[in-house]
Formats: structure tokens, C-alpha cells, sequence
């Protein structure tokens, strides 16, 4: 399933993809209109941490309204909706990690780390697919892309072993993880050159976890105005999905809404000579296999 | 005005010290049964964002229950209230500002920095006064005290101006950024380290910024068994409190309830040698000038 937030009509919302439709189907209201399930939740993350549980939920919702005598009353047409992030608002800042990928650790200037680097972006940079972006040329000379696999978390946990991680994944998203490098290197500790106005665009959707099985063995690939910087594959991840969950969560509670930034391949701009840092005009494009692509326009 | 949050028959409610008694005026039960004001805030944070005037309402609330048949119905004794952190949950990570006083800056082995260091803290890790925390032997041999000034954030904004920095403060109370040594250097970047379960210990109350009305001259004195180990005062800050909210606020936005640990003086558990570092039994109490004394217990 093809999970996305929007806003129709002022209101946030979200609701699986129709099928074969450039459409989504309006949970909330099917199940205000039509009395489908005996509880569904209203808020996004809430049902998350229902995990499978939600998905089920939603399936029905969408097979009743589909099956019912005016299917059109539960649809909004892409048109119609502005696209959110698919976790309009994390719980917290989204947690984000460092030099995952050898080759771009070595474009960086060092080795792969041993120990996990995890730092963050606020949650108040979160944006959506098709967003425009500010390069921030008042802030910094050097707004760089990052194409990243984003791991949405359902059910929370603390010290989850290993071998459960993927009981606490929902589903998966693109992110870009926009960074200021100069501010990123001067202030030593990532949170500020990593919190730029909307310097996190995700999206377009979540895919649930069902249809990825597996989700190290994805292509990742990012492109600047249709030139390819990033052309990496997930399996190339230094430190997998569930190694990071389990590591995480072994230091802090993973909670429901939750995103992980997996980090991202070799190809971005500070790794050319010289660098190729973003321009206003700019559109930056990360596509992952099975899931979309994500569209970021700079201004 | 001091005011708390805290659990009272299982639900979460805030509201200011009655003057002269250890209890607290539960604020939301006097608006809806007296009905006092047309509007009232059931979020705290909702009610931070409104700064001074929600201090405003809360005193009507407070002098209507002092003056209604029944005062003692609208109160609660300390001693039958669970506190909580006075903001139990801020609305994104617990933003700290790192070697932020001269002498804790080279006790820790460096020059203060030139640039601002910024890094984040869970707020799943945050818990209030009086809280047992454990020293997490498993996870790290050198858990270390570090006493600071917390500004809550009233209302958000913004590339904030200096001389409008206080505007957005709505009080202040006492945090102790407990810290991970080994994991904060191995890991590089901080959040793993500082975010470890009930690592954010804050209180025991909100003191408004009109009580406070010169931050940058407190006395701060962490103890740790009653043996004085930090010895500081908040005139010693290299980076202001109005510079803070002014510099972090250029790059990325300040919301309402959010909470800035402005560093900690020198005397951490690392600073001595050999290292004094936290162990199971300890208690630790912060205390600052104008706020009062936040108490944490080591397990």
C-alpha cells in the first residue's frame, strides 16, 4: 500500500493510493461517513503504532467505499490535495545517520565510522514531495542534496533485538536530507546545518513494509536537473535497517512516527572538485527502486 | 509564578504553587467547574505559545479559587501529586548548547568554541524533580552530572532579534544534561550519549520570566552527596540567553514549549582527575539562584 498525508480543504488528512487512479482514498471520511470499523484512529501516528493492524484497517476502509453506491464521495484527485511529508510531523527530531555508506564516507574526507554517528534534523524542516526549497544563501554557501532511504517507524520499543526489528517498521520513504556543509563543519555538531526552513523534504508516500521484503537491495539514485550525482544501491549500507534499529533503540526508545535516515551513497555535491553545491532553479530528484521518486525544486 | 505539571488520579494537569502552602491549584478543574474565563487551554503547550497572558489567565483561575466557597477543592497537596518535568514532553528534541562556559570549555580538554555547538537530547529521555535514574552500567562506565539554566520557549518565532529574544521566553527552570562520556566521543555526534532513558531530568518547576527579570547573573551550585562539585554563575555564559534564542532562531525555528539547556559551568564528573563519575546511590541536586533545587536520584 501507497500511504500519503495531505491537506484538502484546509484539513490534514491521509489515506492509501487508488488503485490504477492518480487519486487517494479519504479514510477519515469514509469512516465518519460510512461506520465502517468500530474504532479507527484519526491521528496518523497513532494508528502507526498499530502497525499491520492499521494497514488491515485501511484496506477496508478503502474495499467499502470502493464498494459502495458513490465511490467518487471518498476520492480526492491528486489535483486537488497538496501533498504533505507521509509523517507530516515526527514525534521527535527525525534521527539521521552519519557516513553509512563507505564511498561516500571516503568522498567525506575519512574512513567509515566504527561506532554509529546519529544526529538530527528538526522536525520543523519536515516538507513534502514537489516542495520549494530555499537555498538559504544568507545562511550558507554550500546547501548540498542527500538521498536517503527513510525508514518510518510503527510499533515502538526500547532494546529491540535484532531479529525483531521489522516488527517495528511501518513502511518506507525517500527523504533528502538537505545540509548547509559549511554550518555543518563550523558548529561541530550537525543540528543546526541539518535544520534549515524545509532542509527535510520526504515523500511522495510510505510504502508498507509488505511490499518490500527486502529492503537492502534497493537502487537509489538522485539527480540534479537530470544529471545522475547519486547512483548507489542500499545494499551497499554499512550498518542495515535492522543493525539500526536494534542499535538505536539500544540507547534510546524508538517511537511510533519515528523516521530513520539511513544515510546516504557516494555523489553528493561536496565530493566533486570543485564542489557541486545547489543553485536556485535547481531540481534535485531521488528515486529509490519500488517506492517513487522524490521532487525537490530550490529557489 | 511557579508553575508544574504533574499526574493527579492518573491524569496529566499543570498549574501554579498556591502561595505560602506545598500545594498546587489545579487550574483546568477550576476553569471548567467555575467556568472563570471564555477560553482556557487544556495543552500546556498551547498555552505557552500565548507567553505572559497565559500567566495572566492562570492568575485569574488561582485568585478565583482562593475566593470561591470551596478553595481547598481546587487544590492538590504536594504529597498526593506525581510531579512531572514541567514541560512532560517538548514538542521536538531538548535543544542543548554544548562547552558554553569558559572553564568548562577547557576542563574538557578544549577552547570554548567560536561557533555555536547545538545538539539534541529525546525528549522520550526527559523526567522531572525527585526521579531515580539509572547510571546505566550496561550501556556506559562514565554517566556524568551536568548542571544548567533551561529557557522555555513561549512563543515560537523565527530569525528572532536580539533585543526581542526575551519576548519569547516564557520562564525558566533547572535541567541536568546527564551524559554518557564514552558514548559521546565514540559516537561523535552527541544525541545517542545524551539521550539515554530518563537522561533529561528538569524541574521542579516553571519560574516565569517576570520573577527572573536578569537571567545572566544566578548562582549555580551542583552537589553531588552534598560535596560541591560545580560552582558556577549564569553571568559566566560566553553565549547569552538573548544571543541563544537569536542565533539558533536564524537557522532553524523556535516553538512554544520548546526548552534550551544553556551549558553547564565547570566541575563535571569528567573535569576531575581521576574522573568523578555518577554511580548507583548517588543523589545529585542542581540548584539555581531564583528557581530552586532539581533532585536526582542514581540507581
Amino acid at each position: 500500500m501507497k500511504l500519503l498525508s495531505f491537506r484538502y480543504e484546509g484539513k490534514e488528512a491521509f489515506g492509501p493510493k487508488v488503485k490504477k487512479e492518480e487519486a487517494v482514498w479519504d479514510v477519515l471520511k469514509i469512516q465518519n461517513e460510512l461506520g465502517v470499523l468500530p474504532f479507527f484512529p484519526a491521528q496518523l501516528i497513532e494508528g502507526l503504532s498499530q502497525g499491520v493492524e492499521f494497514v488491515e484497517q485501511i484496506r477496508k476502509l478503502a474495499d467499502a467505499a470502493a464498494h459502495s453506491e458513490n465511490p467518487d464521495d471518498y476520492k480526492h484527485s491528486f489535483s486537488d490535495i497538496e501533498w504533505l511529508a507521509p509523517v507530516p510531523r515526527t514525534p521527535k527530531n527525525v534521527i539521521c545517520i552519519g557516513r553509512n555508506y563507505s564511498e561516500h564516507a571516503k568522498e567525506m574526507g575519512g574512513d567509515a565510522p566504527v561506532d554509529l554517528v546519529v544526529f538530527t534534523k528538526s522536525p520543523a524542516s519536515i516538507t513534502g514531495d514537489d516542495a520549494t526549497v530555499p537555498v538559504h544563501s544568507e545562511l550558507t554557501d554550500s546547501f548540498d542534496y542527500e538521498g536517503e532511504l527513510a525508514v518510518i517507524i510503527g510499533k515502538g520499543g526500547s532494546s529491540i533485538p535484532k531479529r525483531m526489528a521489522y516488527d517495528h517498521v511501518f513502511g518506507y520513504t525517500i527523504a533528502n536530507d538537505l545540509t548547509a556543509r559549511d554550518l555543518q563543519s563550523k558548529h561541530q555538531q550537525y543540528f543546526l546545518g541539518k535544520s534549515l526552513e524545509k532542509s527535510c523534504p520526504m515523500g511522495p508516500y510510505i510504502v508498507t513494509k509488505d511490499e518490500i521484503p527486502q529492503a537492502q537491495n534497493l537502487s537509489i539514485v538522485t539527480k540534479v536537473n537530470e544529471e545522475i550525482r547519486q547512483n548507489g544501491n542500499t545494499k551497499d549500507m554499512i550498518r542495515r535497517v535492522d543493525d539500526l534499529i536494534s542499535e538505536i533503540s539500544k540507547y534510546t526508545p524508538l517511537e511510533p512516527g519515528d523516521v530513520i535516515l539511513t544515510g546516504t551513497p557516494a555523489g553528493v555535491g561536496k565530493g566533486f572538485n570543485p564542489p557541486k553545491f545547489l543553485k536556485a532553479g535547481d531540481t534535485v530528484k531521488v528515486s529509490i527502486e519500488s517506492i517513487g521518486t522524490l521532487v525537490t525544486h530550490l529557489s
